[in-house]
């Protein structure tokens, strides 16, 4: 496998500058050929440590570039579908942050295209690139842990995003528990059936105001009769609170948060550890790179990706779903929203 | 406070027993002067070891002893209503092992009973008294945690009942959850609002054949806005699983399992620690104990006890709400059922 | 095995108290029949609640009432060897606190008594009676863990001792390492052949003063050839810290702190737990009650006691090697000393 | 400071490869050049990768090459110190690994021509750069745990080196323990006065046959009155168990094992965790990054590196002072060396 994969990359901004880093640092195989960013320029500077030289406003440029295998999607949530299908029709494979759109048709329309083009499709659902998360699956995929019974989620995170964000996000179930509906189907292997979702306003009224929540219990009902429950704050006072707990017929496992070091400090005031990490970014370095490393192998062995479109799709009708019934009150069937 | 109380006993089986055991061992200023009990001549080899030697098999007996000054009541649920009564009317101060009655008619009749004769009453809801749980408690009262958002109840026995137990429990939520009910309401100081209980059948069809559920997620919605979760199975692999977490504005609270050691041994299969206590018993031998003493000063000071009759009725109000949820597949307010 | 012990008490001081509280409510199968102590009023007030009338000023009293068949000397240290004498002669088994004699020449005299007389003597080395340590032991002689290797033991006090005490404790060998000698052999099962003790004046200069040290590591040499190491401080700023590891061929183990709750708060200061139980006495709760109790088992069974006359001579002598060892700057053989 | 340090790499062995991929990958600012190694061809074609194309045989042609700034040295330990002379000579910042020779002689003879060249020399103790010990010595340095009373360090591997190794090891002092000397130095900020090593040998013959001990615990006394022990094994059947505790006036700070995943599985066998991370390559992985970029950061910024070669010099002492304490068995004093 010396062969290398060219990649160009559409949106230089903070993930994907992080993507651009773990090609050029982190993932063997794979060269970074081109990006594409509105602000040329400073792309352009940041590039250089790199050795990439082609940088340019025009997202269809890297797509059309004749010497780019495959694309990393990583501009703004709206341009996500168009990119795909111009990819896809390009004969690109893709790699797409999360979520392909926040409307279903648009998504419908990209899976269209990728499927017609036989091109392959990762999504950037990177937490089930987590070594503890993967591990669990490992350990409910092999029968470790019997028939799974019941999955819980803890996902908070340690500060609200700016309220002019929370207005666009498509609301706390599309914009931050689609990584947990994500998760649960990953860690059980498992679809959802039905949702019911109960949201409070507890943290910020102005979100209440953006007409949001920022407090959520969501219960899942899986296919296979196990039931899930997710727990969401948009502000833990101690940091990302990021956990997960599968118990099982045969027993349970759980992952905790990651610390930025495991020292213990014993005085009057207590027996102390350090916080979890703060910031996603750091809580999920590991995962950024071993996602794209992955996406790299599937398409150099063709390969089925490890996130496919279907995922990003069930992932959306879940929030879909969820946005219904806390807004409604009642249990939604995810079959209504399919 | 040197006066000592003079307790009568109605019913020595496995509780009762362990209630008489501590009264004579472990609480001061308590003296147990007699017992009832259908086994009366085991009952009374029993007691010889704790110098009790008035024995009957008639609880009315023991409730009219006029040496007996205050009753605790042991024996089967369905007798607790008619002994309150008795009790209440013969102007005794009341222990009562919960529920008061798997019917909000008795409870009530029960409850009416009780402020009618002016007599003190508390309920069995041992959890409270738990070190871990009640110190939960305090730093939600003392503000430590700020505005309480979510509250995470894990309760999973390490075995199910006899199904014939289970044909007459009540049912899960009635029989098992309206201990994580009181929970939810004691971590809290809120009353709850509303109720959706998601049950199912993965641990043993008979019990689903006797119209049960053995595994159930239970969200609740509290007067002051927060959101709880209680989960729960019958049947834990790993031994019994008692768990809570209070998720405030400023901060997080957890309680841990209590294990028989606290010895981690490391070899080449892992790092490994004993399981959880298996039995409840051995759990909360420490908070069945507490309860009793608390009991014993709330009426030798003439206080109001720790667990009122409203509490009784508040958790069965709850778990009544949470049977119609699981069974109806919608969110029931308590309010309906109140 | 429904016979009851018949115990006297000589001392009831902190610890004699405890013993008779333990031995009244949570040790099955004895009785208490007679205290001795100075404070004869005092005492006797006290010991109303327990139902026990006799209380006397002189121990030999206790020691020669024909209703006494076992005898608990919990009186100052210098007056072990002379009760245990004289308990001996008067043909009762005795339980004795630790040491017998801070001197061999007594340690001796007493211990040959009891072999004259063939009654039983146990050792209050309660820390054997530890549930961890005990799980620990357990490890070891099961041959969980191989053949061993490394032991270490770490014992620190939460605060010094008064000076006045300092001055006629033996010295912190001989007062506070002795229950780690002793433990070091109840963990391993072998002998102590060597000793080196490193003493250092850290704490309080006037610990130095008194010609004592307040900070110790001593390593032991046993005679499977395996390793020892104990590190002791007579102040920890965070409570009483008492663990254990013992290393061996396939694996390890290790006995940590003991706290009030297990709760763990994460707030914006960090992720906290309970510092360790402080006083000894609340640590070590458990071992007291379980010490007497295995004591009137192996009286009414006539099995031999599980802390013996040699295991307090061994500890004895291990103490007297690192006293030497410490003041010398040498290693000191424990034959040396024998 | 953009501007980049041009390395030259003395030998491309197991760790050679490692500061080589480092330093193209995750240390900014820096450039290698050219590698010497013996194996030529297998050395250029694995040097491709990074694009590095000068690889010769012949360590004099990379330290004399003018393109190159600065040194490091991982050739074997017996030619360190020639390189470290060449390369101070030829005015070349040196990294070097650990140690600088195993006697004194060379090893004062290296530090001389680094001082008379007035270059910058920096030895590879990369523990010191673990994130979890820097924070015990941060929480040291910042008085948090007040004066420093106790240092304990675990250090055990997971497996013995061949018996070849073992025998032109210099012995488990100067081979293994080193890094703990270096360690309590490094975590207490004071020298070693005395040093008292007990040795056995219980893992296998052949090392005892070999003249050297396979288990070892050292007492150091430090010059500020403080005590230090370490405890080694050449194997622990669980991995590699590095551990640390200071314990000083005001509290104590323990740094624990890291292990693969934090995922905690609980069944019928019990609660089990991963075993500590096996291979030292992964488990110090981020301490070989940060040492190169602290000595980068150093020669750029022209400031003091963090691990001088008075450090190696020191450490060399104690294991020198703790092999003779070992064979002689009495306490050494380090003033008997130096």
């Amino acid at each position: 496998m010396t062969k290398k994969l060219r990649v160009g990359v559409l949106g230089a901004g903070r993930i994907g500058k992080i993507h651009v880093e773990n090609l050029c640092h982190s993932v063997p195989n794979v060269e970074v050929v081109s990006i594409a960013d509105v602000a040329v320029d400073a792309t352009r500077e940041w590039a250089k440590q790199f050795g990439i030289t082609s940088v340019t406003a025009d997202p269809l440029e890297v797509i059309n570039n004749p010497d780019v295998e495959a694309v990393l999607i990583c501009s703004p949530t709206d341009t996500h579908a168009d990119y795909i299908i111009a990819a896809a029709k390009a004969g690109k494979d893709i790699f797409c942050e999360k979520p392909i759109a926040n409307d279903l048709e648009k998504t419908k329309a990209a899976l269209k295209a990728v499927a017609e083009a036989g091109v392959k499709l990762q999504l950037g659902f990177n937490r089930r690139f987590d070594r503890n998360f993967r591990r669990i699956r490992e350990l409910v995929q092999t029968g470790q842990l019997g028939d799974v019974h019941i999955v819980k989620i803890t996902s908070r995170d340690p500060a609200p995003p700016p309220i002019e964000y929370v207005k666009v996000s498509g609301g706390i179930f599309m914009d931050m528990t689609i990584h947990d509906f994500d998760m649960a189907r990953y860690l059980t292997g498992s679809d959802v059936e039905e949702v019911y979702a109960k949201g409070a306003i507890l943290v910020d009224p102005q979100i209440g105001e953006a007409g949001d929540f920022d407090t959520a219990v969501i219960t899942l009902k899986f296919a296979d009769g196990s039931i899930g429950v997710i727990d969401n704050s948009r502000k833990a006072a101690y940091g990302y609170d990021q956990r997960v707990e599968v118990f099982g017929s045969k027993g349970s496992a759980a992952a905790f948060n990651e610390k930025p070091t495991n020292v213990e400090v014993s005085t009057e005031d207590g027996v102390c550890t350090d916080k979890p990490l703060y910031f996603f970014l750091e809580r999920y370095m590991g995962s950024f790179a071993q996602e794209l490393q992955d996406f790299v192998t599937a398409v150099l062995e063709d390969k089925e990706p490890p996130v496919t479109g279907k995922d990003g799709l069930e992932a959306l009708y879940i929030a879909i779903a969820a946005t219904q019934s806390a807004k409604t009150g009642r249990p939604v069937q995810v079959s209504e929203v399919r």
